[in-house]
C-alpha cells in the first residue's frame, strides 16, 4: 500500500535527521547495521512469521517457540553469527521462551560463578547449547527474601557429594523459566549445610534435570508447568516448578568460584559478601535498555496511529483533526517518547559500567560493586515501573482500537509487566536503594573534610550539601540545568528529612526517596548526554534531541511536584512576573506544553529513528505507511473464527433460548 | 481444608460485625439474601464451573458462554427468577459474553427509545430473548465523536422504508458486542437522511441481522469477528463488525419515541436535544457500582493473601512477618479497600438518582438530565481510571504469584480495562465534565443573588464562593470534614484558575479539573454516608466504617497534593506545632498511616463483608480458608500441559539443538 498523505506529510516536515538520530540511539552506525542485518534475515524467514500466533493455543505457542529456537541455531551456523549476534537474534524472535532464560540467566551465572574446573568441563556445552539450562531460585513460599529459601544442599564428606533436597511442599522451586519442559540442566539456589549441621546460607549448585538421551526427568526430581500467566503474558515460556527428593550431585557441581567447601567439609567464605551478586546485577542492568526499547515500540505505534487517526473538530484543512494534535493526546505521548530515549541511553551507559565492573570483579576487585548495586537497583525500579505504566498509557491513548489484540500493545504489556516484580520486587528494592543512599549521606556529612570528589555518580546530588543552590533569578524552565538542580534539591531534601524522622517513617517514604535519588542521578546523566549531543551532532538534529531530553526533565519535575512543593523548592511564580496567588505549577505546565508543541512536528522522525520494521512492531495500528484501517481490516480476515457464519453452539444453545423466548412472548401476543 | 491459623486469628480479631457491614454494602438484608440465593444455585451447577476456562481456546470460551446463557434461562424457568434476578445471575456468570450486551445495551435502548408501536410488537420478544440484540454504534474510523459517524439511514417516502448503508470501509460498525455470532437483531446508530437530502444527524434504527430460522446472516449484511482482544480480555464476547449494503427496513423501525420522520419525510425534532442520552447514562451510572465490586474482588484476594503470606523479618512470634504488616503493602491495599466501599455506595446512590430521572424522562421531563449527565460523566472517568489502576496495583502487591493466571487478577484487569475507553473515552469525557462545571460556575457567579440553595449536588462545592473557608485552627486531619473542605477548595481554585486562563489552557487542565470537581462531589457524598452510618449502625461497626471512609478522604487528599500545594491550600505544618521548613505533607502521610494501622486488624472482616464465595473470586490466592499454597498446588495439577513429561516438539526442535551444541562443544574437548 502507498504511504498515506498524513504520514507522507509528517515525514516531510521533520527537522531531525532520522539516520543521525538512529545511529545515536544504537550507539553508532555499525551497531545499527548489525541490528538491521539480523532483522532482514529473520523477517524474511517464514519461521519467524507472527501472523498466526494470536490464534495459537498455549502449547502451540510453546512449540512454535521451540521451532524458532531451533531455526535460530541453523541461522547461526549459516551466517556465522557470534554469540552476541545470536543473543540479539533471540531477542528479535519477539517471543520470550524458556530458551531465553538459558541466555540471560543460566549462562551468565555459570560463567561468572562456576569454578575453573566445572567451566572446563561445561563451558563449551553451555555456550553452544549442548545442554539447555535454567536458573532455579524462587520457591513457592519465598521470592524476594532469598535468605529464607528452604531448599537444602547438604555436603556429604563420605562420598564427596552434595544432596539437594526440597524438605517441604513450599520449598518447591517455582516460576523457573524453562524448567517445566525445555531445560536439561539448572543452577539451583539452596542453603548449603555443612557436615556439622551448620547452615551457611544460599549457594548455587549445577544440577542435571533431564536425560540427554530422551529428555525424561531424572530420578528424584519432579518437574512441571505452573500454569498460564496473567493476561496471557509470556505464553510461550514454560515456567516450571521443581522438587528435589534427596538428589545427589558431585561436590564439584557447587558453583565455587568465590566460596567453597573443602573435602573434609569446612566452609571457605567468599572474599566479599556480595561478590556473587554479579549475575543479578547483569540482568538488572540489561533491564534498563530493554525497558526503553519496549516502550519505544509502544510509542512508535501510538504516534503513528495518532498521526493518521482523525476525530472530532475540523482542522484548517476542513478535515477532522489528527488526534495527536489534541492536548490530552500529545501530553500523554511525548513525555513517553522522551522517556524511551532516555532509558535507551541510560541502558547503554549502564552496560558499559557493568562491563567494567565485571572485568574487575573477575580479578577479585569489588570496589565498583556497591555503586553498581545502588545504581542498578534504583534504575530497575524506576524503569520497570515507568515502562509498565507507559505501555498501558500508550495503549489507552489509542482509544478503542488499542484494546484490539492487533494493536500489539496488550501483548507488550502482558509480557513486560512482571519486570516490576522479578529480579527484586520494586517495593523491596526501594528499601535497598534507600539504605545505600542513607549510608552515602551519613558518610558524606560525617567526613572530616567532605569533598565532592569522593561522591560516586549515584550520590552526586549530595554536592548540594556543600554548594549553594542556584540563585532564583538564574532559574528558568527553559534551562535543563534548572530542572536538574530542582531534582537534586528534592533528593537532598527528602533524604535529609528521612534522616530526621528515621525512627518514625511514613508508609511511602522509601518509595519516594528511592525515586528521588534515582531521578537525580538520571537528571545528571542527561546533562552529560546533552553535552554529547551538542558536541557531536549536526545543529538541527541536536536541537530536537536536546528538546526531547529537556522534555524528560520537565515532565520528571512535573511528576515530582508534590515533593517539590512540600519542601518549598519550586521557585515562586511571583519571581517570574506572574500572580503569586495563582497556580504555582502553571508556568511549569505551560513550559511542558510549549516544548510538546515544538516537538510535535518531529515525532514521526523521532520514532522512525528507532528503526523498527513492521515485522518488529507487529501492530496493525503502527504500520510504517499509515494505512491502519486497511491493515486492521486485513488482519480481521485472518481470524479463524470468521471461517463459519453460524457458530458451533447455535443449535445446542442459541436456538433453544430464542424458541423459549418466542414461546413466552407469544403469550403476550407478540409475533415475529 | 481447615482454616489456616493466620486466617482464624485475623477473623477473630475484627471489631466490625461482618453481617452488618455486608447488609450495609448490599443495601439491606433482603438484597444480600437475594444475591446469596442466586450464588448458591449457580455455584452448585456444573455449567458454571470455572476450573477449565483458563485452558480453553477462544471458540471454546465463546461456546461455554453460550452454554451458560442457555442454562441461565433454564434456571430462570425453574426458579421463577424475575428479570432483575436474571440480570443479576447473568453478571454472576463471571464471563462477559455477547448476551450481556442484550441485557445492558440493547434492551434498555429499545425500552427507552422505541415508539409505543414498535414496543408493542417487540417488547415481549426483547424481554424474553425471543430475539437476541446488540447495539451498533462505534465504527472503524469513529468512536467517541458520534456526530461524525458515516453510516446512513435514508428515508424513502415512496415505500415508507429506511435504507441503512455503509458508504465506506471505515463506516463499518466495529467492536459491537454480540454482533459477530450471537445477535439476531441490532439497534444501529446512523445519520438520518431526509428525502430532501438533509442530514439530521445520528438516530437509532432497529434492524434484523440474522434469520430466526437458521441464524444465517441476512442479505446485504456482512458480519464477522474483529479478532481477539488485548491481554486476552473479554475472550468470550463476540465483538463484531457489520457492514450494510443498502439494507431496507420498515420506517417504523426507527426508534422514534422522541424524534420522528413523518410519512412524507419531514423531520420532527425531539423535545430536548439530549433526551436520547438516557440509555448511555444508564450504562455509565451502572459502571460506578460494577467498578466498585470488581475492585472489591481484587482487594479481597490481596488482603487474604497478604494475611497468610509471610516473608522477610521475623515478627514477635518468631515467624516471618505477614506481608500485610509491611508499610509498602498496607499503604497500597487499604486505600483501595476504602475506594471499593465508596464506589459501591456511590453506585447505589446513583442508581437511585438514575431511576428517578428515567421516570421523569419517560414523561418528557428533562430537568434532571443535565445534572445526571454531569455526575455520571465525572464518576465514570474517576471510577474507571481508579479501578483499572487499583486492580493492577493489587495484582502487583501479590508479588510473583500475582502474575499467575490462578491469582485471578490478570483476568479481572484484562476484562475491566476497556471501561476507561468505552461509553466515552475518559479523556474526551473530561472535556464534558469541565464544560458542565464552567457553565455552573459562570451561572452562579453571574447570578443576581447567588444562592447555595440553587446548587445541584454536582456543583455543591461552589458554596465556598459565598461562605468563608474553615479557620486554620479548626483544621484537623482527624476530621473528615476538614478533608472535604480541602477537596472543595481545590475544585473551586482549579475552576477559578481555569476561567482566568480559559484562552490559554495548559495541556492537562481538563483532566485535573474534571477530577477535582468530581472528587469534591464524592467527598460531600461521603459526609452523608458517614452520617447514615453513625445514625444507623451499632457503635463498633460504625467506627470501623467511618474510619474506612475517612481513609478514602485522606488518601484522596494525598493524591491531590500537587493541586493543593500549587494553590497554597494545605495548612502549613507550622500551625500544628511542627517545623515549618520541613515536609508540608508529612502530617497528612502520618495521619494516613495511623488510620491504616488502626484499620489493619479490621481488613479481613471488611473484605469478608463483601460476601464473596471462593467460586465468585476464582482465585487460588484469595481462598476463604487461607490455604493458598495447597490451592495453588492443586490448580497446577489441573494444567493439561502436565499430562506429558516430554514436550511434543522435543524430537523435532530440542534434540537437534542439543546434538548440534554437543558436537560443537566436542571440538573444544568438552564431553558429557
Amino acid at each position: 500500500m502507498a504511504m498515506t498523505l498524513d504520514m507522507r506529510r509528517a515525514r516531510s516536515q521533520t527537522d531531525v535527521d532520522v539516520a543521525i538520530a538512529r545511529d545515536f540511539l544504537y550507539g553508532n552506525r555499525e551497531k545499527w547495521e548489525e541490528h538491521n542485518e539480523l532483522v532482514k534475515i529473520m523477517c524474511e524467514d517464514p519461521t519467524f512469521d507472527k501472523s498466526q500466533r494470536l490464534y495459537m493455543s498455549r502449547s502451540g505457542r510453546y512449540n512454535n517457540g521451540l521451532r524458532m529456537m531451533n531455526r535460530i541455531h541453523e541461522l547461526q551456523d549459516k551466517h556465522g553469527w557470534s554469540s552476541h549476534q545470536m543473543t540479539k537474534a533471540a531477542s528479535l524472535m519477539d517471543e520470550p521462551t524458556g530458551f531465553h532464560l538459558h541466555l540471560v540467566a543460566f549462562e551468565p551465572v555459570m560463567r561468572s560463578q562456576a569454578s575453573p574446573k566445572l567451566l572446563a568441563r561445561y563451558e563449551a556445552l553451555v555456550r553452544n547449547r549442548g545442554i539447555l539450562g535454567c536458573y532455579l531460585q524462587t520457591e513457592l513460599a519465598h521470592g524476594s527474601n532469598v535468605s529464607s529459601l528452604e531448599t537444602t544442599a547438604t555436603y556429604l564428606p563420605q562420598t564427596k557429594e552434595i544432596e539437594i533436597n526440597s524438605p517441604t511442599p513450599t520449598s518447591s522451586k517455582w516460576w523457573v523459566g524453562g524448567a517445566a519442559r525445555t531445560a536439561t540442566h539448572g543452577v539451583v539456589q539452596a542453603k548449603l549445610i555443612l557436615p556439622n549441621g551448620r547452615d551457611v546460607g544460599p549457594h548455587l549448585f549445577f544440577v542435571q534435570l533431564r536425560s540427554l538421551e530422551d529428555h525424561h526427568v531424572l530420578p528424584g526430581i519432579t518437574l512441571g508447568e505452573i500454569g498460564p500467566k496473567a493476561m496471557n503474558g509470556n505464553t510461550a515460556v514454560d515456567n516450571g516448578f521443581a522438587r528435589f527428593d534427596h538428589v545427589k550431585i558431585p561436590a564439584e557441581n557447587m558453583l565455587s568460584k568465590f566460596s567453597q567447601v573443602t573435602e573434609d567439609g569446612r566452609y571457605i567464605r567468599p572474599p566479599h559478601a556480595k561478590i556473587s551478586y554479579g549475575g543479578m546485577l547483569y540482568i538488572r542492568s540489561s533491564m534498563v535498555s530493554s525497558g526503553g526499547w519496549t516502550v519505544a515500540k509502544a510509542v512508535t505505534v501510538a504516534i503513528r496511529y495518532a498521526t493518521v487517526r482523525r476525530q472530532g473538530n475540523q482542522d484548517s484543512g476542513g478535515l477532522e483533526r489528527q488526534i495527536i494534535t489534541y492536548p490530552s493526546v500529545y501530553n500523554r505521548l511525548l513525555p513517553i517518547l522522551a522517556r524511551s530515549y532516555v532509558f535507551i541511553l541510560l541502558g547503554r551507559s549502564l552496560e558499559k559500567a557493568f562491563a567494567e565492573m565485571a572485568e574487575r570483579l573477575s580479578n577479585g576487585d569489588t570496589t565498583l560493586l556497591a555503586e553498581m548495586h545502588a545504581t542498578t537497583s534504583g534504575l530497575k525500579v524506576l524503569v520497570s515501573t515507568s515502562c509498565a505504566q507507559d505501555i498501558e498509557t500508550v495503549r489507552r491513548a489509542l482509544g478503542g482500537h488499542g484494546y484490539s489484540a492487533y494493536s500489539g500493545l496488550g501483548r507488550l504489556y502482558a509480557d513486560y509487566v512482571p519486570a516490576a516484580t522479578y529480579e527484586g520486587d520494586n517495593f523491596v528494592l526501594d528499601l535497598q536503594v534507600v539504605r545505600a543512599a542513607l549510608k552515602a549521606y551519613s558518610r558524606f556529612v560525617s567526613a572530616e573534610k567532605p569533598s565532592i570528589c569522593n561522591l560516586s555518580p549515584s550520590t552526586q546530588y549530595l554536592h548540594l550539601l556543600l554548594e549553594p543552590v542556584v540563585e532564583t533569578n538564574a532559574f528558568s524552565w527553559q534551562d535543563p540545568g534548572s530542572c536538574v538542580n530542582l531534582l537534586e534539591q528534592r533528593a537532598v531534601s527528602l533524604l535529609r528529612d528521612l534522616v530526621l524522622h528515621d525512627s518514625d517513617r511514613d508508609a511511602s517514604v522509601e518509595e519516594r526517596v528511592s525515586r528521588a535519588v534515582t531521578e537525580a542521578f538520571v537528571a545528571e546523566q542527561i546533562m552529560a548526554y546533552i553535552g554529547d549531543i551538542q558536541n557531536g551532532l549536526p545543529e538541527k538534529s541536536a536541537e530536537v534531541l536536546r528538546d526531547l531530553l529537556h522534555l524528560y526533565l520537565l515532565t520528571t519535575v512535573e511528576l515530582s511536584l508534590a515533593d517539590l512543593l512540600s519542601f518549598h523548592l519550586l521557585p515562586l511564580p511571583g519571581a517570574h512576573g506572574t500572580d503569586i496567588s495563582g497556580d504555582a505549577s502553571r508556568e511549569l505546565r505551560k513550559a511542558v506544553q510549549r516544548l510538546c508543541l515544538k516537538l510535535l512536528p518531529q515525532t514521526i522522525g523521532l520514532t522512525d529513528a528507532f528503526g523498527f520494521t513492521d515485522w518488529e512492531l507487529d501492530s496493525a495500528l503502527g504500520v510504517f505507511d499509515g494505512n491502519v484501517y486497511e491493515t486492521l481490516w486485513n488482519k480481521v480476515q485472518t481470524e479463524p473464527l470468521n471461517e463459519s457464519e453460524v457458530p458451533d453452539g447455535y443449535k445446542e444453545y442459541i436456538k433453544p433460548v430464542l424458541l423459549r423466548g418466542q414461546r413466552m412472548a407469544a403469550k403476550y401476543g407478540a409475533k415475529l
